[in-house]
């Protein structure tokens, strides 16, 4: 069984919404990435009922528990003596912190005060994590469970987290010492659909944890496994991997961290092809993303905003009777867009898109939603109609990304996902 | 007494820390802002035994529970089983919920599958919250505890939070009838700034709540005040207005929900004024900022992004000679760029933006960070320096921001924000 544990955050900015638990974040993320199991975060004002409440709960079912906030010196703060009476502890004046806060004050020219004095008072057993610093933080060996108790400010409880807390309990915990993880990133699918296909999934390493996440518009699949030693895990993951490529092959456009803007460009960069875009309804998320990616200048050239027809004809020589006859929302339209693009900018590659983003401008023929896409490369231009759902946001964004995603998939040689 | 509850945010992702809780953030910002008190957070993983005690424990002492994640339709999604078991009820088919589902399954043209089926076996006694959308969400009253069920999906569990969850806890809360709420957001001062000037502001009515949310690169600022009736409750917000801004003038941006691009465009649109961008370095973020307004063909006209230098040049008119005597990034390039797009494009406004969003690209004269804002009216054209910090992204949307915040403050005849 491996070691799992509890998170307590305190403090009224977080439940009165005025300040994101960052602090839970951190603290599951490191535990999770060590190995260990978090059951729960808890976030509880700065209320000594509650944080009792949540205290002894934690003391029951955890074999460690973190508290975060309510350690600074403000009236608020009252850690210490919450945690004496939850605990059943006297508070005692720990000399060691006494000498620490003098030194401190010393080096800052302030004066001593109650509220700091207040600060050396600490539960009887407690141990300061950090002796020789100035980052207050203690813990408390209580039935065999292991407490630590880190202060609010998010500097200082990552410092303290990463410093001493992670490797005390990674000492205690019997854990299986390796766990490594990958992630599969998805676009195209929805997720009843992934759902559906990874069904038949072979489920060879009962061990191995499958993890869904939407991430709109992307889908992410985590596949994690701990074992007693790195090749084997890698090589079980690796299998776990290559099943789940099997069936989802194409959607996968990453595995890892990596963006869709940064595997496109990595790929330009490797075949050492330049790429100007011509947008219409996405206004410039297309080259937005591009650029997002460090480095881009060295295949990104720049590209064209012509939201009206006018600037359609005028920068990128669209044919009047394309758009007379066709629309601005057509094949037609978007081919000579992205033809128009790559012979302006004198690229390898010219991406063009033109739809209606909504919520007006649709029509029975032609609703919100109806995006076209152009690719035009050295040999060849493709052409493409789609029908996308959602807010004027959430379109331009599945445009871009199925924009960006006919580049990766012309460049690995897949086929486009089928539209309309 | 003011009515208090719970939320419960249900996620693997959240315990393992691959997500911050921005769920249970928000809930608890919305609810705090309505007058009403959340006494804990409480997140734990898709585990049938840790979502049962978690919710048996709320529904305890609460008079609401507010519950996200866990409603999709994948494998991990249980909390419909886990909520009838946890509370003693059967599940039944939901004939709305499954109609629901049906007509989003014909709208996409996919197949209805048993997980999507599943999604409408519903606790007894569960009503639909959205009853003509596609976003799932229901509520349950549990011995006068009432509970709210809505997915993980921040867009569509926000949409039902403000839309749904709050006005019917509203209904139910015994407090004075009338709660208003102001949302004033301002951009140009960091938080401590800010913090300094409204400590001159004057408290002429206690019962005003003030809230304070940084939001990256905006700052908002809420007025609450709750109160017997609308007139009164009104009057007194207004003067509370009124003393923020007297503090705080030009760096409000909007009253309200409005977002910078949209006050942009509204100013442009009264004025009859159209507008085109050049940007370098935003890649295209300002031209997708305009183009996020509905209705923004009738002010945007498109624009060029000239990443090269020769693009520059080539589409711009930017001369040759301030390319290499001042350089990509100086105030001689972006006022050439700006005149450049808005003559080629025939508008009356150019905006245009140049700079070095690193990491790379830095130099000890213009190190990274360092912009470039031109813009050209029908009467003049204007540039300023200016350094911002942080990533590469950040640093990204400063530009973008700053650059329409330039517009706005055009428009509205006040100075422009200091730059270096």
């Amino acid at each position: 069984m491996f070691m799992h544990g509890e998170i307590i955050t305190i403090g009224n900015e977080l439940i009165s919404g005025r300040t994101p638990d960052l602090n839970g974040w951190y603290a599951a993320g490191r535990l999770t990435a060590s190995g260990l199991r978090v059951t729960g975060i808890a976030t509880v004002g700065d209320d000594p009922e509650e944080v009792t409440k949540a205290l002894q709960g934690a003391v029951q079912k955890s074999g460690f528990v973190i508290v975060t906030g309510g350690l600074g010196s403000t009236e608020d703060d009252m850690t210490n003596e919450i945690v004496a009476d939850a605990l059943n502890r006297s508070l005692c004046l720990d000399k060691q912190m006494f000498e620490q806060i003098k030194s401190y004050v010393a080096a800052r020219g302030i004066e001593m005060s109650p509220s700091l004095e207040k600060m050396a008072w600490m539960p009887k057993g407690s141990k300061i994590l950090n002796p020789n610093g100035n980052v207050c933080g203690f813990s408390l060996v209580e039935d065999e469970v292991r407490l630590y108790f880190l202060p609010g400010v998010p500097d200082q409880m990552r410092y303290l987290m990463d410093r001493y807390v992670l490797p005390e309990i990674l000492v205690h915990a019997k854990t299986l010492p390796v766990l490594r993880q990958r992630i599969l990133k998805l676009y195209g699918l929805n997720e009843p659909g992934i759902a559906e296909i990874l069904k038949d999934l072979p489920r060879t390493n009962e061990n191995i944890l499958f993890g869904f996440y939407p991430h709109f518009p992307e889908n992410h699949i985590t596949i994690s496994l701990r074992g007693q030693d790195e090749r084997t895990v890698m090589k079980e993951l690796d299998r776990a991997e290559e099943e789940v490529r099997a069936l989802l092959g194409p959607y996968i456009f990453a595995a890892g961290v990596e963006s869709m803007e940064e595997v496109v460009g990595e790929k330009l960069r490797n075949k050492g092809l330049t790429i100007s875009v011509a947008e219409s309804c996405t206004g410039g998320l297309i080259g937005n993303l591009l650029t997002n990616a460090s480095g881009s200048s060295n295949y990104f050239m720049g590209g064209m905003l012509v939201y009206s027809n006018q600037s359609k004809m005028d920068l990128l020589n669209v044919s009047q009777e394309a758009i007379e006859q066709n629309g601005a929302v057509s094949d037609r339209t978007v081919r000579e867009m992205a033809e128009g693009v790559k012979a302006r900018l004198g690229t390898d590659t010219g991406l063009a898109v033109t739809g209606i983003a909504g919520p007006e401008g649709g029509s029975k023929e032609k609703p919100v939603g109806t995006v076209h896409i152009g690719l035009s490369t050295e040999g060849e231009t493709f052409s493409g109609q789609y029908r996308f759902w959602g807010t004027r946001k959430q379109i331009k964004i599945n445009t871009a990304m199925m924009a960006l995603d006919w580049v990766r998939r012309c460049l690995n040689g897949d086929p486009f996902l089928p539209g309309l």
